[in-house]
């Protein structure tokens, strides 16, 4: 049995029932999923600013989750706070959507699309562009572009919010050369089919992608480098 | 079920025992795995020229896996002939060991080292290079390496194949500055514990990951993009 | 006197007179130059799997070439098909068109951008693109551009065909911000002046700069680096 | 009067003093420099784990240094816990150490190397590396090397500090390319003359540069762009 | 007291007080500067020509002043005639005022653009392209955009310039995606509050930034690496 | 007749002889050389500094052979003083032999090593790196190493320097990976076959490479863009 933690890296618990929900339906057969957020930090994590508040409170829940027998850990939003501190510290395979994301578009075609959401393109492109660049896919970026909404509203909706993410596609594909579509917001749940319906490109739901690769690096064990992820150091840390 | 097809893009059936003893070893439950080598072409692949024997063979086999029904196709050669054909003229899935594994490694740490075996440096290094360019992660390999042996010989002294590899790999992570290594051959089986242990280092197996990534990609209902990997105009082709 | 032997890689032999005539009037007076189409392959290379179809029997000339003492060979078609694989298993310098046309135009300004014709974007540029970065000239290009066309149209209503590539040209001149314009297509022969006087940029015949490329590559007696074009050791291959 | 604020992201105030005179002594005579640390996190900035912990309080504390009207805020660590947080949050120039040292370098010669103290190499590279990829100016960096040292140590003994620090550097010169060295810790106070008398080359201490570059934005009324470093929108956020 | 030269790379006088009366508003209380044109040369420099007639003129000027006492030298134009010559030569620190401007855009932001006025683009950009790739720095311009106007006529009609200008920056901004501004040309003193306020983005005065740079680095002991700037061997040179 | 004037960019005429009889030998047959050097400016050119001296002179030795009817030009030095300049002023084809012996390597291989002769590599290498950065082929540049000579002394013992450049291509080729030599300096006259012999690798002689491709752009009516090249604007300049 894969025992996999979801850690949803903001202080409310309203989206760990819909991602329950949504893993039980892709997970492998022997895959036990269980989804927690976080006890304090961000609401809502659309900057680097929200990120650095949760950052933190996520790489503890991460530690938990390994200390617990967990065989991998997923970080689940597509700002991934915590990602490279948690690949530090624990030896278990951590893997952010956004990661996973990315590389499974970067082996689909030459160029790909994120269409996030959020309350305003320059709150959410320059953090994730940061973002793409750790994984040194940057270069097979097409755009990143933002259907303008509050995160938290999204389940109010969702015909609306489809209408809005359906435009920035169509955009990014027509206009910026996208041959494929990456979901920018581990919360747009159920787009995907509808968009490659209109516009014939593959469309990757980040965190269905994530938790394939979670279970693909159980599956192969593997986690990692601790060459290049080396385990901190002890020391004084207070909280 | 998904049914997958792994295509060995050589003459010789020697190989294909071996690589569905490995797939049933490690597909999913619901997978079901069959292998096949070309009718004609190369007896092995060190080489572009090599590739270029095999290629339309490969495709060929390809275009068959779908017309039979399979979900998914799998080109299992560190060289990949056929592979961007293939993913031009299907619509299910293919997937490269080469593409897969580097991506995988691509996720572990920042440079990974490929060590295969071949003839000669000279011959194995340029071959190679020009693949990974292809998936526009050059910039992530450290090092190719190749331990020098005849590639139709591995099947005889695998501990001295072992040594060669070992040797080659300690290289990459001590002198070349790689944090993972990615077997650069599919059929060097087994060695990966081994290098794991001695070199505190992961080790992809790129057969392994191609198998996940293929069961990942008709799990989630994706395939290459068609805006960059367009379905081939009709036209008179002979052979 | 310089033997030259131009392949051009499709199974029809239409283009073999009009290229004769054009290299005959380019050439220098110590050039001789014989043209021949291949036996079997794809009827015209618009994509990636016609160029598969083409690339055995297209370096199969080329030995043949070389076994009958020519002293270079040309891949006669922007695609390109066999033409790494040649440069592996000859000696004697193999000049691709693309190559040699990208190449000069790199040299006459900061961003070329390829016209070609085609029967849509799609299939053609993609292609193309992956062709490019294999000469690592890919940053030096503004677009590709495509007029769409059946290739094997082009011999019908060659001011039509005219009106269609200006067209593009000047959307790659004013809109990409390109300097130089290589025609990306060997058989757009004779426009390259009207392109010229239209939009004041220099035009690159690629068909003339791979005659240019090999008559000097000759001269001055080099060819291919065997480090990085190595033989291909002998095996069984079997077509 | 320029007011500058010196965050030390550190739960210890061992730094204050000698970073509060080695200001005093290279900072404009209309500058007044108050250094402050932090009341909780990591007790020494060594690796992304311990930047995690330091973080979110090095980030409130430059908030409050706003809030009591400071012109200017320097993150006084190579790690810069906070440093892009701070950029988006405050609307007064936030500058780190580590981006205003390795920029002068970037101007002085072709290739620059850092030069840090840690418990190993593995620790210390890979997070410095991520950091330099954020001012996009890794393609100048030769190397990072470690001189392999506790950080809390480093007041001990300084000449066997010196030493060891001396050696890499050497290393970094004679046999990495190096034109320029960055000392790539807030910590080694006083040792750039002594690099430079015996390697002939300049070194950037770059808790002055960043000091020189925070006096420089004040000056010409300059901070981060809010295009880029988008004011986070208000929400819930807890600690 | 730091003595800095400024040499204005022009065989005119015109722009010798109007950049005496910035730098001595800009300059820090220790500083003297003084500015001089050359005797010699081009009138303006717009273009590579231009440049080359200049340039060696203000590197013999740039001897002068090290030759004078002079503890740090500014080049004076965006072009920057003569500026690796002189680091090679000199061996007080020489900078440019572009190389400056740009390196603060850097730090501001993702995303640089370059306003500039000159009489076409055509001449203009390739040539400021040139000298960006020189810092290495290529990769965050977001454009170049030139006010069509010709250098000499700046000081006629000036709320006119600041029209044109203006408007090219706001393309820049909404149409590039650019998030910091850097004024590309010597000559437009006091534009910069202007574009702040209508565009709300920070704009770099390169002239200013050098001023800033020059005095850092003297204050630093800094000067340009002699690994990089080597000295020039004795020779026979003749004018 | 194509008449090309040659173009040897320093104030001594030892060059012209043996440079007119290697063009000879190599030239087309209605190939006309005239080989001239300037009146003023540096008797050799081995730095930026040298190049400062020699590069007004030469662009005004270029101006001269288009106004006397020549139909091509070539700058006859590996550093290339004046080149950029010319291709501004002229519109009939300048040619360098830097930029032509680069490109022709790029053609024979992945990674070309420059060879050079200098009074210090420290001299040497970051003058020609910047060059190699103006045909955008620097990433195609395995190393630039330098055979430590003085060049006015290259006349005088041919086979102590035939050992010197020899030991350096064996160190390219080795240590370095390169596939192809570039021969650095115009002066190194009958090197290549020596060096072809030992190593076996392809041995670019620059000078040779820049006659080729002078002479093709003539019979390709081609010259370098006007769009990126525009023609300088009339104005005062005075020498």
């Amino acid at each position: 049995m894969k025992k996999i933690r979801v850690v949803v890296p903001v202080s409310v618990d309203v989206w760990n029932e819909p991602i329950k929900e949504l893993y039980d339906q892709h997970k492998g057969s022997d895959t036990e999923v269980t989804v927690v957020n976080i006890p304090k930090g961000s609401a809502s994590v659309e900057c680097r600013y929200d990120a650095g508040w949760s950052e933190l409170f996520t790489v503890l829940e991460a530690e938990k989750a390994e200390s617990e027998g967990c065989a991998g850990v997923i970080i689940y939003c597509f700002g991934e706070p915590g990602l490279l501190l948690a690949k530090e510290k624990l030896t278990i395979p951590v893997v952010g959507i956004s990661e996973a994301g990315v590389h499974f578009a970067s082996m689909l075609g030459k160029r790909f699309s994120v269409i996030t959401v959020g309350p305003s393109p320059e709150i959410s492109v320059g953090y994730l562009e940061d973002n793409l660049e750790r994984y040194d896919l940057a270069h097979k970026c097409a755009s990143i572009r933002v259907a303008v909404m509050e995160i938290l509203d999204l389940m109010g909706d969702p015909e609306h919010e489809a209408q809005l993410v359906l435009a920035e596609a169509k955009k990014a594909v027509e206009d910026d050369g996208a041959d494929t579509i990456v979901l920018g917001c581990g919360s747009m749940l159920g787009m995907e089919k509808r968009i490659t319906n209109e516009l014939g490109v593959p469309v990757v739901v980040p965190g269905i992608a994530a938790l394939k690769v979670c279970e693909d690096l159980i599956e192969m064990g593997l986690a990692q480098s601790k060459r290049f992820f080396a385990l901190p150091p002890e020391k004084e840390r207070t909280l």
